[in-house]
């Protein structure tokens, strides 16, 4: 099939210079970002993103749960839109990459469609997903999910930070940084969805291939664990009347790691544990702590989360165990029609590909539940991600919006 | 030998309404205090002292650390005081009684002199020790250490809160809670030091004897061990490519309690770990975590030392391990000569005793290099301490005031 003049429009220097602007909101020290969701970052970043829209004559608007779009018109503008697109927000240490990227991609591809002089029936909205991480508000994927009616908007509001601030009270935040957006319900029909996004681990770094065209989403568990002992003077109780949460907490950690996590198809991570009171000389009452599983096959899912449980209901102290699954995502397989436009694009731009299933999950996930969906990566250094150190080279993150433009203009006039 | 008026005099119930008036400031939902070092609520307890203090006629000061002194004029002005007291501040959910108790039992003592028409040659004053605790502001005992010329007040007043307030930012809030104090230099002469504490173990209780006569206090080590590892996705990132510092934390948590945690001699706790980035979908990066090792022999302490630093040389997964000591205080021995006193107090007074050592830290420690020292216990229920449902009978609370006001008068007369 020949390829549209909107790839070759694609500018790598242009494309950077906008990755390295929105890396700025947020700084840190080390090089990373810290952009919460619906921080003041955050607003200073979607600011950002409309300015950059308005300048380039793009309709801005924001939804109830404040997903934020950017629409290029389409000859017909009563058809469904074709959406792109990630999220801004970022790990507390994230990267400069993970999520900025799909969205300064599809931007990208927006802006070399004009300079291609390019027409598409449907239009295109470049999307930016609220919370997407859950650092700050847990779970993550709240704009997408809200988007695909996965979960009641009231509920979405209600979930608070760890200092009591709720995501309702913060969203005014986030509106008053675009007031100029029009103003939209929350989901409407839409074409196609497709992500670009940097593949946040080593596949496409060590096979030495540019485009990874995704197939599919790993499967996850979110579970908690609460270990309830007895808070106690680190300096006069003797072993025998303790009941030391921590003690027990961390002999689960181990335990779980030794038996869940049995090799590398197997994703095990405990990465949040809180303790009460947490202070030297007191023995520990209290420790809360997440786990989250990973793994192709969702059967073998299910019987690990069942395993979990059987891990921790033994305490050797005789504290108190509790464990509950706070979200339960079998692995989903994204829409074939989508998969091989995106193939099909790479290959006809001449860019190496390969397949791959993605080990992380990502506001497509959602998407794939209300419209054909698919997802496209680029390599990262190292496969490092949720790391300030996160790196991605321009030519990558180009060649990612190339194939990105070329589906979307396919999609579009398809 | 006769015993004085005094212990007569003491007021049970005024003793307890005391602890419940205290307990107001700070109180927990659970029945305990919050009322950490250089708190907005320590500063009001600080007020309240000084209310009683002023209500009874006795002379208020505070030296250049804040520890609060009431002082109970001798016949001799110019003889060095006969000091007791302990301390106001609290754990952060710490219970009614801790600290709490020898400070208003020095007051009780010295009202009851005051209503026995008692006078004594040495002055007696009753003090509250800057931040006995340690919880916010570590390590703690900064009040004694400071006045006992143990360690540097520039040194003292530099160290900051986890929000990164230092002391000095806070010590302006406890001079303004006493305007009238009148200030005085740090460390003066003292004739003797005799502090009134729960027991805070369950010795007293399960023995059903009311005092405690406490010979000395068992030797401390604080240790902190950082273990760093890398930040990482944990959807996408392999087991065989983590570094997770979490899980080497708990492993080594675990391995410690096993080996250095031998029996109920040994007292080992980690009660606090503070974790990077700690949330849930992040491998974490780097853990700190404290170590508090306690055994009456100065010799087993510092080969306990050198175990730890042995057990966490070993990395499971590639981690940076570093292991530090924070505090070493060896077993410290009280003078003969107030043990002595106290228990023959406690003997005059028909009340039964029992010599025992002390498990927790005290400000008497830093108090005994600087003048002859000793310390009176009382059972609290359980053994319980460190926690809000810390609790002592009015009865126990009382006696220990005898106890203490006989040992007062006859140490100020000796």
């Amino acid at each position: 099939m020949s390829v549209s003049d909107a790839p070759a429009a694609v500018d790598e220097a242009r494309l950077w210079r906008r990755h390295m602007s929105l890396a700025e909101i947020g700084a840190t020290a080390k090089g990373g970002v810290d952009r919460q969701a619906l921080s003041e970052e955050e607003a200073r970043a979607r600011a950002l993103l409309a300015e950059w829209a308005s300048e380039l004559g793009y309709a801005v608007s924001v939804d109830g749960i404040s997903n934020l779009f950017i629409r290029r018109e389409g000859t017909d503008p009563a058809l469904a839109p074709v959406l792109t697109g990630s999220h801004i927000d970022s790990q507390p240490t994230g990267g400069k990459f993970d999520g900025a990227y799909g969205v300064l991609a599809g931007i990208e591809a927006l802006q070399a469609m004009d300079e291609a002089g390019i027409e598409t029936a449907r239009p295109i909205e470049t999307v930016a997903w609220l919370n997407e991480e859950g650092s700050r508000f847990a779970p993550g994927m709240m704009g997408s999910e809200a988007f695909a009616g996965l979960r009641p908007f009231d509920e979405i509001v209600a979930v608070a930070d760890r200092g009591g601030t709720s995501v309702a009270d913060d969203l005014p935040r986030a509106f008053a940084a675009t007031p100029d957006a029009e103003r939209r319900g929350i989901g409407f029909p839409v074409a196609a969805f497709v992500e670009a996004h940097i593949e946040q681990g080593p596949a496409l770094e060590r096979a030495g291939i540019p485009i990874g065209v995704v197939t599919g989403i790993q499967g996850v568990r979110r579970m908690r664990v609460r270990v309830t002992g007895e808070e106690a003077h680190a300096g006069t109780t003797p072993k025998s009347a303790r009941r030391d949460a921590l003690w027990e907490a961390a002999r689960m950690v181990d335990a779980l790691q030794r038996r869940i996590h049995r090799d590398d198809e197997h994703r095990f991570t405990v990465g949040m544990m809180e303790i009460r009171p947490n202070v030297p000389s007191v023995v520990a009452a209290e420790v809360l702590f997440s786990i989250d599983i990973r793994h192709p096959d969702s059967d073998t899912l299910a019987r690990l989360e069942a395993e979990v449980d059987g891990i921790c209901r033994n305490s050797l102290v005789a504290c108190h165990v509790e464990t509950w699954t706070i979200a339960r995502a079998p692995s989903i397989w994204f829409d074939d029609g989508v998969v091989d436009t995106i193939e099909s694009a790479a290959v006809d731009l001449e860019l190496g590909n390969m397949r791959l299933f993605s080990g992380a999950g990502h506001d497509a996930r959602q998407l794939s539940f209300v419209c054909p969906t698919g997802m496209i990566f680029v390599p990262c250094e190292k496969g490092i991600s949720h790391n300030e150190a996160e790196n991605a080279s321009p030519a990558d993150l180009a060649d990612g919006a190339r194939v990105l433009a070329e589906t979307l203009v396919r999609l579009a006039n398809g």
